[in-house]
């Protein structure tokens, strides 16, 4: 059950609240985001939600027996907007575009991939700072010093930052220079830093694990939420299945299913999601058509060069093109939902 | 190695080709289809491809190493133009839907349908009279009397049948009240019964089973074809993963890439690609941008009370609006296609 | 529902229990095995189980609402015994192993293969003479003449034979030469070649198919039991994951849940359940401590030169020790059960 | 490449070999662990592996081209023992088990588990106080409070604590009151905690992620020897895969592959492998003949009132019985390994 209260709510309605909720057998935790104030209840026997939504303080209350409550779509039935910043918002009515390499490398680099990007309208750069990977004798990032001249040449050009977040230490030191924090799909299920970002005022881009089902994925979105941090952007970027002539299966479906089942935005990672270049059109215009509220995409001056994800990574010529068709067909997706 | 003989070769000639092939230690087959002569030759010892070129009576030579072969792209660089007859053709500048019940059931649910594809100019019924169900207690379909009826309605009315053939017995009996011979996902490695589609006149549309690898669908297509029969369709309809949210996952990767390493023709099959209504009209527009050359949806008049698959069907006014939402897609994936 | 019917049940008492059936809402089918009779009777509706119980002619009845019914240890408590003939038996008392090679290739390979089976006690011998494969330019099986010539040594010295039928064509002409009829994982859901191995008077192996749940297999072997034969054995042989160190990622957990579900024998095949002959050894002893009633394993003399399978083969040598450490973890078993 | 270095080496010597690495194409780093010094060279050109044995101070050299080098068993052919201290040695002379509650809750819960545990001559206590649950509302442990509890009755009885590290701010507190750190399934590609990992000097028992591949787990293992903890003993607990006829897919052919890849012990989590009760007995012993070097198992006094994993515990008197069985066996395997 999921209970919102009133702003001004004192100690004493709240404490008659919980009181009832632990009357009728239901375990209770208070969540404050920027924006609300809400009482989660888990318990399983049958209550009078009649009852509950009369008690003082209550604004509204509603039942949500799914694991997964505040970022359920069955209390909250519009979609949410996430505001990045400077106009800049992700939701039901936007179609947003990120891109940028798979690893930032080099001041040039940045500085190359940021013009693209300007040049095309493109509001918002990825590149990692810290990565993920399966070997340790591999290229692990640049780190702070990496992030600091990617944030110095974003800024100036009004490009947001979105890169990945590795650990609970990281989250303060990257805190300024970053616009969306992004959780891997590694981290997908690393709960505690899932904690540490449900504490920040930044919106968080949380991937989906490689073998997630979609109760799991929307649970994690759930421990950020439920730690006062409403701004969640959910990420489709394939999955492990037996198919191996490509890197991963994109779960075209679950993108469907995601905005079904939760009010959250949800980006599409075509690049991870199929891992092979000349896929990646294809694959991020179905992701459109699913219903995805943007893409999120690797994009390199010279993708036979990238430090990391070379092989699925488009150049400028290829994204371009993309990004054009992409905007093309959201139009006409739009023009169908008013139909 | 695939090598195109001259459709007036003489029986010296072929012995003069087969002869130098085991010289150089590979196995052969010949094929003859209903548009052309082959030798298809397997070894792994390197060869000089000119000489093989220069013997009398051979009209191309193609090194194709994958393990499928007249099926590859790489020997047959022009997509397949699928004839169905009466105009209706399936390939690359074609976008063709095909729709109906699950199970054909009666009389009059044939008549509806046939009303409901007529109206909206849909070339092609789908319904099983041949249905594999997990249980033996399910519902298994009408049989040849089923079949006689939805043939006599289509006939009547310019409608091409596609229908499941389940076993050898079944394809000789089938044969004249069939346009399309439809192999399950069950039966994708019915060795036996892709060898004899091989041998029929008619094209066949080959569902991917649901845990078969994109080669592997290829090497059960090349049955067909090698067996003398190049009318081939390839349909994904959803792979089998962890995930339970839904039915089956459509592979849209699958498509992109089957259009890249084979010549054939590629239909979607949303309806089991996702198996839950509400989602269908996605899905298929997912795989319209993923490249496929048509679907194949299931349609009732009333699906609830579908003999089966009932939670994945469409009822008419949301397959209206569907077919009219992905002729328009394909109007404009055809414009990219020109860019 | 089973209803296990009086065997001089006469057809009006038949007729009654079938009105009352139908009067409670429930459809029916009368089932008659080599053993007993039955009527199975589907419905979900709540109903008087000593009602029916009552019935002139009833011998017993039982609820199972599991989707396979037959099959089932919910109305069977007792393990079946499957009768190979010949003082052999497969079932709860018993361990038996099957060896040979993946393919039937000469006369003198099964006679090395007999004198293999025979000096190691080995009861039945596998060879496959029609080989599913993925491509259709390797070599599918010696066919008919394979099979007599393995009949003709197996007869001679004793050993029972099991090999492969893929097609209900086959039933027939192979039935003579044949104990037991083996279902390949391919044809796990070929439900008209089950259909038929249901009116046969000789067991049936049934392999698990590649994806196939176990409730999924528990429904194949109620096709052959509900067309009236109660000899089924079946076979994990390893289902497909994401995993590609290895071919197949045997199912230890399915074969401890078969033998929980259903009072049918379970037999494991290490060879394919991993893939690569170092492991078969591990496997098969893994195997017996999950509870498997025997192993089927591929054996050659000089598995190198095997036509197919080679890579999991093993030879005399390596198998020699396994059949003597199996039979001595097989007694370990049996006094554990007895603790 | 492995180079194993002179434990007196200078740093000239060491100098030459890195230039030497350098000049052929190698990028290098050097590890230190508790027991040797090592150098990574990582290229992918030819080499006279001969002029790099012959350089002053190198003791050793290998080529490992595997994306794992340190935990590969190609250069160190000999298993390792891992000593847990007090005589505890897991290897491959030994058989460890390992028991406990999945979450550590009570002062008497602890104190019964110990009783157990010393009257069965169990050395090790499993428990976690650090509880990674996919729902933000579910009990997440009794964090160090617990931890002391648990640590300050094993010590008093002589039993060994292994015990979940999440994250890396929690080794340095929890390191005192731990005898093993163990590693998520969730956790098993936290590089950063990995890392961390490396630099302890206590061992260090790594699960195997839902969904990673084999040579994954052992990449994730070479970060913890790669920081320079040799200590390290590898955990298959089953795979998540389509079926889910129970919680995870026990990878019983995993235990052996990793057996013969890696030089590290494998211990078997039969509780999670297959998640359910009853079969827990069955899946332990098919890990044991699978080569497992011990297993961690879930005890509860009174597993249906277990905080968390109930259904996957075994009680006391079923732990008992199985302790006994699994050391039997043991005894059994290692005749057969010495035959």
């Amino acid at each position: 059950m999921i209970i919102q209260t009133d702003s001004n709510i004192t100690s004493d309605q709240q404490k008659k609240i919980t009181q009832h909720l632990e009357r009728i057998g239901y375990s209770w935790s208070t969540v404050t985001t920027q924006f609300r104030q809400y009482i989660i209840a888990v318990g399983n026997r049958p209550f009078d939600i009649r009852r509950v939504g009369q008690l003082s303080g209550v604004t509204d209350v509603h039942r949500v027996s799914d694991p997964y409550k505040l970022v359920s779509k069955k209390w909250k039935l519009d979609y949410s907007d996430i505001n990045i910043g400077d106009d800049l918002v992700i939701g039901p009515d936007t179609f947003t575009m990120m891109a940028g390499p798979c690893s930032i490398e080099s001041e040039a680099q940045i500085e190359s991939t940021v013009d693209h990007l300007v040049k095309n309208n493109i509001p918002v750069m990825r590149g990692g700072v810290y990565k993920p990977r399966s070997s340790p004798y591999s290229f692990r990032g640049l780190g702070m010093d990496g992030l600091k001249l990617f944030a110095q040449y974003c800024r100036e050009r009004g490009i947001k930052i979105i890169t990945e977040v590795m650990m609970v230490e990281q989250v303060e030191e990257m805190h300024d220079y970053v616009d969306i924090f992004q959780v891997g799909a590694r981290n997908s299920q690393n709960f505690n830093l899932l904690d540490v970002l449900g504490g920040v005022d930044k919106p968080v881009l949380l991937k989906r694990g490689m073998s997630m089902t979609i109760p799991e994925l929307l649970q994690s979105a759930e421990y950020i939420f439920s730690n006062g941090n409403e701004k969640i952007i959910l990420c489709e970027r394939g999955i492990r299945t037996f198919e191996n002539s490509y890197r991963n299966t994109m779960d075209i479906n679950a993108i469907a299913i995601l905005k079904e089942r939760s009010h959250l935005p949800v980006i599409a990672d075509p690049s991870h999601g199929v891992g092979i270049r000349k896929y990646v059109d294809k694959v991020a215009k179905s992701a459109v058509m699913a219903g995805a509220d943007g893409v999120i995409m690797e994009v390199h001056e010279v993708p036979q060069q990238a430090f990391s994800d070379g092989q699925q990574t488009l150049d400028y010529v290829q994204a371009e093109q993309l990004y054009k068709q992409l905007r093309e067909l959201y139009q006409l997706r739009e023009s169908f939902d008013r139909a």
